[in-house]
C-alpha cells in the first residue's frame, strides 16, 4: 500500500486559482484512484523546509513513503509506474506515453506557457518579443493539431501524457488560442470531461477557498 | 548489443552549429561509450518521413533496433536506462536525476531559452515580454545558485541530468548571463570540460561544416 501525500500552497489568489499545479497530480491521482492526502505549506512565508522538498519554492511535490518528489513530470512518471490506468504496460505505448510526457512541458508549454502569461498580464503583444511568442504557439499547435486529429489519446489509451498535454491546451484555450485549431480544442474538451478531471479541479477550487479565511487580501 | 541510430539534420546555419539538441544525445553516447551511427534528415526539405519520426518537424531522434524515440528528454532518459554511467542505479539518486531532468527542461529552459533566443536576435528586452523574461529567468539562476554550489553534479554522481542542465546553463552563460552566477559558471565549466562533451561539440561542428558542400547559401 502506497502512502501518497501531495503537497500544496494553503492559499493563492483567486486569478491562478484552477491552474496550479497540484491539479494534474490530483487528476493522475483520482484517475488511478490511487488513495492520498493533501497537504499545505503558506503560499506567503516559504521557508528552508520548503526549499528543501522543492528548490525552486514553488509547489506541488509528492512524498510517497519516505521518497519526497518535484517537478510535475517527474511525479507523474512515478505513478505512472503505479498505475496502468496512467501509462500504458505495452513497451511501445509507454515510450509513446514518456515521449508526448516531454513534449507536453519541452516543446508546447515552453512556447504556450509564457505566451498565456503575456495575456494574463495584459500585454498588448506588439513587441518583437511578442510576436516571436505568437508565431512559436502557433508552429506548435501547427503540428499537435494533425497529431490529436488522428486519435483519441497520444499514448492509444490515456495516459499521463494527455493529463499534461491537455492541462498545457487547456489554457491556451481559455485565451481563445485553439479557435483555428478544432481537433485540439475537441482534445482539451474531452479530457477536461473526464470525472477526474472535473473532481481534481472542484478539489483545488475548494482548498484554496478554505484558505481565505487566514490569507486576508 | 544495441543498435543505435542518431538523426539530425544534414546542415544548419553556421550561428545555430554548437547548439542543436542533437549535441545533448552524442554527449550521453560518449559518456556512456556506447556505439552508435549519426544519420541525416535534409535541413530544407523535411518530408513526410521526417515528421513520421519527429511530429515537430524537429531533430534528433534516436532508434534503438526498432524503437524510435524523440524528444530529447525522453531519449537521454531510455538512455540512462541503458548504463549506469548516465543514470544512477540507486533508487533514490535515481529518482534525483530524473527530477533534475524535467526541473532543465520545464523549469530552467523555458525561462532561459526564449531569452537567450532574445538575444541571439538581438531584440532590445525593453518591452514588457522582454523585461519579464528577465526576470523569469533571474528567479530560476537565484535557486540554481545555492543547488550547483552544494554539489559537483546534481544527482550526487553525472548523470544525464547534468548533460541537460549544463547544456542549458552553456548556453545563457553564451550571452553572460551567469555572470553574477559563479557557482553556475563553475557547473558549466566542469561540465562542458568533460572529454565527451569537447567530442560531442567537435563531431557536431565537423558533421554539419560536411553539410556545406549540399547547401549553398
Amino acid at each position: 500500500m502506497t502512502d501518497l501525500v501531495l503537497t500544496t500552497f494553503d492559499w493563492v489568489p483567486k486569478m491562478v486559482r484552477g491552474v496550479v499545479r497540484d491539479l494534474r497530480l490530483r487528476w493522475a491521482l483520482e484517475e488511478a484512484e490511487l488513495p492520498y492526502r493533501v497537504e499545505s505549506v503558506p503560499f506567503r512565508d516559504r521557508g528552508a523546509e520548503h526549499f528543501a522538498h522543492q528548490p525552486f519554492g514553488q509547489v506541488p511535490w509528492l512524498t510517497d513513503g519516505d521518497q519526497s518528489i518535484f517537478e510535475t513530470g517527474a511525479i507523474l512518471l512515478h505513478l505512472g509506474g503505479l498505475s496502468a490506468k496512467l501509462m500504458p504496460t505495452d513497451a511501445r505505448r509507454r515510450s509513446e506515453s514518456v515521449e508526448w510526457m516531454f513534449a507536453a512541458l519541452n516543446s508546447v508549454e515552453m512556447a504556450s506557457l509564457p505566451w498565456t502569461m503575456f495575456k494574463f498580464m495584459r500585454m498588448k503583444g506588439d513587441t518583437p518579443e511578442g510576436k516571436w511568442f505568437d508565431s512559436f504557439v502557433t508552429l506548435r499547435l501547427q503540428r499537435m493539431e494533425p497529431v490529436l486529429a488522428k486519435g483519441e489519446w497520444l499514448a492509444g489509451t490515456f495516459s499521463v501524457a494527455d493529463i499534461l498535454m491537455a492541462d498545457v491546451l487547456r489554457v491556451v484555450d481559455r485565451f481563445e488560442g485553439l479557435a483555428d485549431y478544432p481537433a485540439c480544442r475537441a482534445y482539451v474538451a474531452r479530457a477536461t470531461a473526464r470525472p477526474a478531471f472535473t473532481k481534481a479541479h472542484a478539489d483545488q477550487m475548494a482548498h484554496f477557498a478554505r484558505g481565505d479565511a487566514a490569507n486576508p487580501t
